[in-house]
């Protein structure tokens, strides 16, 4: 590709990018201006084929500045992925394909959602994790199935971000040469220099991570040093590569280097002068020279060649590695291994009373041998959340000597919110890697960020989130949850399950592991609790269920977590009192609500007072009850049974609220909350 | 005092520590036997008043590795606060002053709540830019009024947190030599050793963030290096410090330097050893020597003193500077001044629609001049939030030549999670501080862990937080907030205001100034809204309010922020055609909720169907409506009306959600979700 050319191709990339953000008259010109030469250079060095975005060994880049998404659509549709020239044009539109930060479930090629800042480079920590699993677990001494790289860009809002320090940390720790990461060092946000709150030395912050570092005088022109850098950072055999390009936002823009360009269109006059500048027809909107359209045909061509090569390798690994050859297919074809259920456990009521957390390592420990695409961690709080099975070797640089890259267990050290964003990045990979990480429910929160992006991104990952309640004890209100479940439970497209026993932990994962595209919060408690009379997996399966059936009840008290069995005691001593309850288990909203209304109905009918009992904020219960009994104020520390003790979750307690529910209820009509008008 | 005193009153802080944890049965004795040395040496260097913890030019000492609050509760005894041997036996039991984690709040002495990891260092950042603005608006050439100084000790799970990371990176930046912070390096972490997750090299780090550091080689005995460094420290004069204070946790202990010592009681024999190996009597609990009680009682009065030469000091102060003097004293004795409330800005329906965002920035630029206490910032978002009122000056470092110390507005960089909690520690420092952040609401989430931390702690922060739904538009899903008004509502005490038009915006301002004890998030819309006939400030203040009255309506709307305006237009629609609607205006629940039911049943009586109305997840407000108009999915990219169109919220959307709970209530006897059956 001659000089000449490659100038025209970054004009190009320029300028359909300031189109898109000039229909729109909304978005970001700035970022692409100054960052079209380097995504040039480094997409000529891509492996990918348009045409099978899943393609595992493909090269992956990332857009952690999502905000400059024109520059990635204009990649997108110049390679020939299914992007037109027509969905540039309706940029940032209601149900384009072009939206205004890229989303990775709705356009094709996007590998990861960003926008929100420093989730992207997080999400690039996560695949570069899963490329290295991936390999260690199949590459044989004469088949490399994987060698793939990941690329990422981003911007200084990326670097502010404590989610990228805990994610970077990591990677530096984990020695994942590749991964390439070019610092967009424009000097800009959107509060203007980056001198009012950005003055560290970004460099020698990422050499005390462990990363290699290049720096790139000239990023606005110098491809040539952009090329070079691809080819050293590739030569650094334990060590990700940060390198610092310096570039101008807004490059050949009247407002080039001033924040005036980085989050609004470009004036009429503006874009006139600059496709002059570029040689381009300034009437002319959205236009490609034949040449450059030409040059990126001729390169996926070469890419579908080196894909097709790949799938020949492949098939004799196969015939070599019949076992792994088969397993890799499977996983390839996003199939789970026949009969892997029969490994989840089950359990009767005579079996022995646990904490949730405990089943749940049970069914952890169970599951792993069964399912090799299962990895997962905790973000330092192992043997609380009970996350690692046995015998599952760490995921270590081979150099540490503490682990292998084709362990399981990944040590996140304290990043909850990096973990959260790694996971995705896992599960964005490919391979139907299934992967968890643990943590207490509480410090979920600090991860709200990477959870809503799981969720948007139908990406199925799962926290074990232990610790789920003022049950917890000692620790005190600074680790109960309260607000956690309301806050997870309203995010679309979650499911967030509390498990009453064994078998709804069974139920819970079996969920988890069947999701292709909701990721799952397990909520476990520290305490322990008695398996159910009534309680199934394929019971529990329906998100909902009762667990004591009452001909004409008098009330139904419909509970989740550690607090159905207390509900179960309140109901036995009701009884005594000539009140008939029924008992509803609601391990998960969101698989409850997809059941058809006609079950749902038979769960909490017509005509019966509704009770919910949970120890948590009882924010959002009314959706399924008619009176909530839970917590509007902090926890505190001190013995768990005190605390039930203080707040009344007793059977006494939830004995007296039933009975007050049935008194006030009585003699008035009663409908079902699930009966609405709309 | 002597070398053997030191020793012993160490001995005594590391036992009185294990007695703690012995006691409880639970808790944490490895970092208190690891840190008592440098904490005995930065306390006897330390000026407070144990019975004045609110005076202002004490030191702050902050423990950001919470767990270990046996060692702070020790020496809070030890030093005479208000808390007796008797509450050290009551070490984390249920309603004693010694919770699991400290708890500002309700431990006195203890300056911030910590525990949930990395929170404790970030106030501390807060705590010192509030002494440097404290400092540089009152101190004269002839008066210091304020030069305390901020100390925190943390360990390696504060330092793998992002929410560190962007604290420091911060802190570096403002020049903050006011902040001393030890970093406990023991090299254990829960899940072991450190160097399974965390090998950078943090000193590197801080010194890339802009940071003086010091290393201490053996900070289990070195008091003297401790006590130098702390002088080198003080000497930096624009640099904050980290000293690395290499320790062996759980000292003495027969399991010292293994994670067995960080989160459980020492077994009995292993209590016996210790007290034996520091002289003490093995069966003896909660021993204080006398001399060690005579030391610390002696180390009291001195420090009596010096607070009583400042009281001196100010008297002087306000007696030649009456203006500032008797600002300051107004400040200090937490009173706001006379007639601030007539700053706040009031609307016709006459006057011009307006974004609540900038409505809001209205308010601050009336706000500001009045009330000197009123600082804050943006997470570099200053011109999407509008939160720099006209003039106001930026607080930075004089050297940068870019504002002063003495200025109002902070630049925060994009870094959520830390100004989060910055602001708790500005509010903490006291000095009537009112602060707020903005940021979209939307990433107010990633925040979440410092915001229930302001609620929990009784922090008096505002969030200004823009771009409040769907309505921000082309920014799309990514920065659309659904679930983040249900997590936040979900939180006990917080303020969660979603105002209407002006005078809302004014109502919830005014209920932010003046809070004392609850924190506050303001969610404004991007897009235009008019100003409402029937708002005023005295109305919302009540948090929800009747906006149009009907005599017998056939339903009542409730509804929040820019869907009342759109309710009202469907309300006149519904009147064509025969139907009687009520509209509420709902600004803040929390607020509501603490009206008298006679009051609220008037704003949401029996007998009629109310219908919900908000643009973001329905989650919760089945607590006010029996039918809910919601979203249970994600928002999506496009113009801001487009959008509204396609959820159908309009006034013929909500028209018709109203006309169907007309119709389904018809004939059913009506119960406001108001009356409860307990």
């Amino acid at each position: 590709m001659s000089k000449d050319l490659d100038q025209l191709a970054i004009s190009t990339i320029r300028l359909l990018s300031v189109d898109q953000v000039d229909a729109a008259q909304s978005g970001h010109p700035g970022a692409p201006l100054g960052l079209a030469p380097a995504a040039h250079a480094v997409w000529k060095r891509m492996r990918f084929n348009p045409k099978n975005t899943d393609w595992i060994n493909r090269d992956r880049f990332i857009l952690s500045n999502g905000h400059g998404c024109a520059l990635l659509y204009s990649l997108l549709f110049l390679y020939g992925y299914d992007l037109s020239i027509q969905d540039l044009k309706q940029f940032r539109q209601l149900g384009s394909k072009t939206p205004g930060h890229p989303e990775a479930h709705d356009v094709p090629g996007v590998e990861v959602t960003t926008g929100p800042l420093g989730q992207g480079i997080s999400n690039a920590v996560g695949l570069a994790i899963a490329q290295k699993q991936f390999a260690a677990t199949y590459n044989k001494p004469d088949f490399t199935l994987s060698d793939s790289f990941v690329y990422a860009f981003l911007g200084d809002g990326c670097l502010m971000e404590g989610i990228s320090s805990e994610a970077s940390s990591l990677a530096g720790h984990l020695q994942l040469n590749n991964l390439i990461a070019f610092w967009d060092d424009n000097r800009i946000s959107i509060d203007g220099d980056t001198n009012v709150a950005f003055t560290e030395d970004v460099i020698a912050r990422y050499k005390a991570y462990g990363w290699h570092t290049i720096e790139i005088a000239h990023g606005d022109t110098d491809l040539d040093a952009v090329s070079k850098a691809v080819d050293e950072a590739k030569s650094i055999p334990d060590k990700p590569t940060l390198i610092r390009l310096t570039t101008t936002i807004g490059f050949g823009s009247l407002q080039q280097g001033t924040h005036g360009v980085h989050g609004a269109a470009l004036k009429a006059d503006d874009v006139r002068q600059l496709k002059e500048k570029f040689g381009f027809n300034p009437d002319e909107h959205f236009a490609v020279p034949n040449e450059v359209k030409d040059y990126f045909h001729e390169h996926v061509k070469e890419n579908q060649k080196i894909e097709a090569e790949w799938n020949k390798t492949l098939a004799s690994y196969v015939e070599k590695y019949p076992k792994e050859g088969k397993e890799l297919q499977r996983r390839l074809s996003g199939k789970l291994p026949d009969g892997w259920k029969d490994a989840l456990p089950s359990y009767k009521p005579s079996d022995k009373a646990a904490a949730t957390r405990k089943l749940s390592e049970t069914v952890l420990s169970n599951l792993l041998p069964v399912l090799p695409e299962l990895i997962g961690g905790s973000a330092d709080l192992t043997g609380s959340n009970l996350t690692k099975g046995t015998d599952q070797a760490e995921f270590q640089p081979p150099a540490n000597g503490l682990g292998k890259f084709s362990g399981r267990y990944i040590r996140y050290g304290v990043r909850e919110h990096g973990m959260g964003a790694i996971m995705n990045g896992i599960a964005a990979f490919g391979a139907n890697y299934k992967n968890y990480g643990g943590t207490f429910l509480n410090f979920v929160s600090y991860a709200s960020g990477a959870v809503r992006l799981s969720a948007l991104s139908h990406l199925p990952v799962t926290w074990v989130a232990t610790h789920d309640s003022i049950g917890l004890g000692e620790d005190g209100p600074t680790h109960q949850p309260i607000e956690t479940l309301a806050h997870l439970r309203a995010i679309p497209n979650l499911s967030v399950w509390r498990p009453a026993d064994g078998n709804e932990v069974s139920a819970a994962y079996q969920s988890a592991i069947e999701s292709t595209s909701t990721p799952h919060v397990i909520a476990l408690t520290r305490q322990g609790v008695p398996h159910l009379e009534g309680s199934s997996i394929e019971n529990a399966s329906k998100g909902g269920y009762t667990l004591i059936k009452q001909d004409k009840p008098d009330v139904i008290i419909v509970s989740s977590g550690s607090e159905v069995s207390i509900s179960r005691d309140a109901i036995a001593q009701l009884e005594k009192a000539g009140i008939k309850a029924g008992l509803v288990s609601l391990p998960d909203f969101h698989t409850f609500d997809k059941q058809p209304q006609s079950y749902r109905l038979s769960v909490l009918p017509d005509g019966v007072p509704i009770l919910s009992v949970e120890v948590l904020s009882r924010f959002g219960w009314s959706k399924y009850s008619h009176e909530q009994f839970g917590l509007d104020h902090f926890g505190a520390s001190g013995k768990a049974p005190d605390i039930y003790k203080w707040v009344e979750f007793t059977p006494e307690g939830v004995a007296d609220r039933a009975a007050k529910t049935v008194q006030f209820y009585k003699g008035k009509p009663i409908l079902s909350p699930l009966n609405t008008a709309f």
